[in-house]
């Protein structure tokens, strides 16, 4: 079994507010995430696939087939984009957070890979954070 | 003389987009940097500044100095903001690009340095695109 | 189960040295990392740990309050420290190798979180090598 | 239980073409990565060892053993190589992918480590594509 | 005046081989640069241009038209290209050193720049080694 | 004109303490980096050249024997050294900083160059922190 990952990148605007919370406690519980007028990232994500090389091509996957795939599912609909308001696979309600974008990042990517397996969805939302999901 | 850089970084939304013109203008001319909700960035910021090292201390500036300076002149006014809402020293119609923010911290860095010279002002909107303006 | 990370630096001397050794074995074993003036270091930290996201805030831990507590807990105590003589949580007689720095890191660390558990504690002792404890 | 990490690095020449197949074919399958006068990469390997830290040195293993032995058995042999002409160790007739050159790189490091043991081999091509491997 | 960079990337393989020396002076000035077979590199490519912002868009050049020209006048013929053999504009005769590529980059793209200025042309061969050219 | 770099690193304790002033002066001006059992970094150095690269070669000056030159001449004594106590060619009485350190390279680097120039050198204390000087 061997791992391979792709990261790609999109550059999201978002911020971290529940609406049926007081501004106060927007600003209490989410700091300066909560800015009514928003703020962004350039997000960084890494899409790790597992699998037996093709005895061939050497190949899990074709490492392009796979850029372009995490590009048509995901990065076409979140890449400057306001996360909180354009994405239609995100749920109304759902926050952006990281540790929720990758879990709907895998909702999404996981079903349509063929012939391999999607082992993590990783996401860098700045050079010092990240969050890791492996679909449980 | 010896030239010191301190980096600093911080996280905004932005659009690209000229009121003045139409929707279907806007995107020919800004592609997706228009979309009306909104993206945005990690931005990361080079200042660089110039002069002789004490004979003493062997600073051209004490660097945690600089560091706090640029953080009550410049972040902490455009980390978490909007930059073309929030920001009172940007001018309004002046498109948050680039460009334009580095003539506009240039501005506001500038004047407030004592016993150095600003040198140089280095943004990272990307990995892959920076600007530089070294005050003319 | 999401795993969320943060990333803190420090910067610190040390020397691998074992005083019950004769300067020749200590520089036979340890070559130049055995100098007797010390050497140094700038450390990077990631912590990670592992939850469910709250329903609400979307987050496993709240990114700000993982940040302070590692800061409170670690940060504070070894940055700018020499790691074999002022840090009060590494035993005596334990040479502060990036493998004996992070079991001890998290040992201060684990039992102080609520509500989630930590996963993993990494350490780059330079771009080069680092070293990663899972708690056994 | 310590998880070790040496990153070393090389840069070396490959193409993607299997020899039974047309051009088209492979061009098809492959596309620039087919180029029949090759193209290249710097590669960045990390390896991890696992085992618990000696109670005198704190080492798992000295890094500097662990880098020589890496160099030695692996790096002298693919750096500024042609991966599919020059290295001894990778069978005619498997393609220098990731994949398999990490499959490969596991089959000569892992018997020639002692009081530790081998736990995965990740091969970076780009600063966008990697692959891991943990011996099964 | 404000310089904006915009970063590309290219594999290729090359070797440091003068065909008039025997096959020992070869090895002798270029050691493991001129085995026979290639080796490669991931470069990496800085190009800055310099202008006034225009007024109305904040731009110096729209980065998505510099990228797109870099890509058309350089990366189209040096990625996944063998720099010795394949590329049409570099001269016969004259070795794919950074040095030699970066003068050869500078000439395909001077000419081509509407508006604004090439300012400087800067080249990664590795992580360690890079060259820049002002155009004299 | 050319201009080439090469970037190569090492590890050093130091401390910012002048022995005139008493502990609470050193400490108000310092802070942490007065600490009198040290603390380090991995510093990071550019050194740059320029030259015309030779007709034949391609080479403003052969990278290899750059790399060499600059670990006789200032790796070979910083690397795992003590800079306050253990580097022959920095003066008594004069604090490592990263601007002193950069004047005091340049110094020992300019004189050895044959047949290209010396430019600037860079040195990197942190990700953060950056020095440059070009010899006067």
């Amino acid at each position: 079994m061997v791992y391979l990952t792709r990261i790609e990148r999109f550059n999201a605007a978002h911020k971290l507010f529940v609406p049926a919370w007081s501004e106060e406690k927007n600003k209490e519980v989410f700091g300066k995430c909560a800015n009514k007028n928003w703020h962004g990232h350039n997000y960084k994500l890494h899409v790790t696939v597992k699998g037996k090389p093709d005895p061939v091509t050497g190949f899990v996957i074709d490492v392009k087939v796979l850029s372009q795939l995490i590009k048509d599912v995901i990065i076409e609909k979140v890449d400057h984009s306001n996360l909180n308001l354009d994405v239609d696979f995100i749920p109304k309600g759902i926050l952006p957070t990281t540790e929720n974008l990758i879990i709907a990042f895998w909702k999404e990517l996981s079903p349509k890979l063929n012939n391999c397996e999607l082992h993590s969805i990783k996401l860098y939302e700045t050079e010092n954070i990240y969050a890791e999901y492996f679909g449980e």
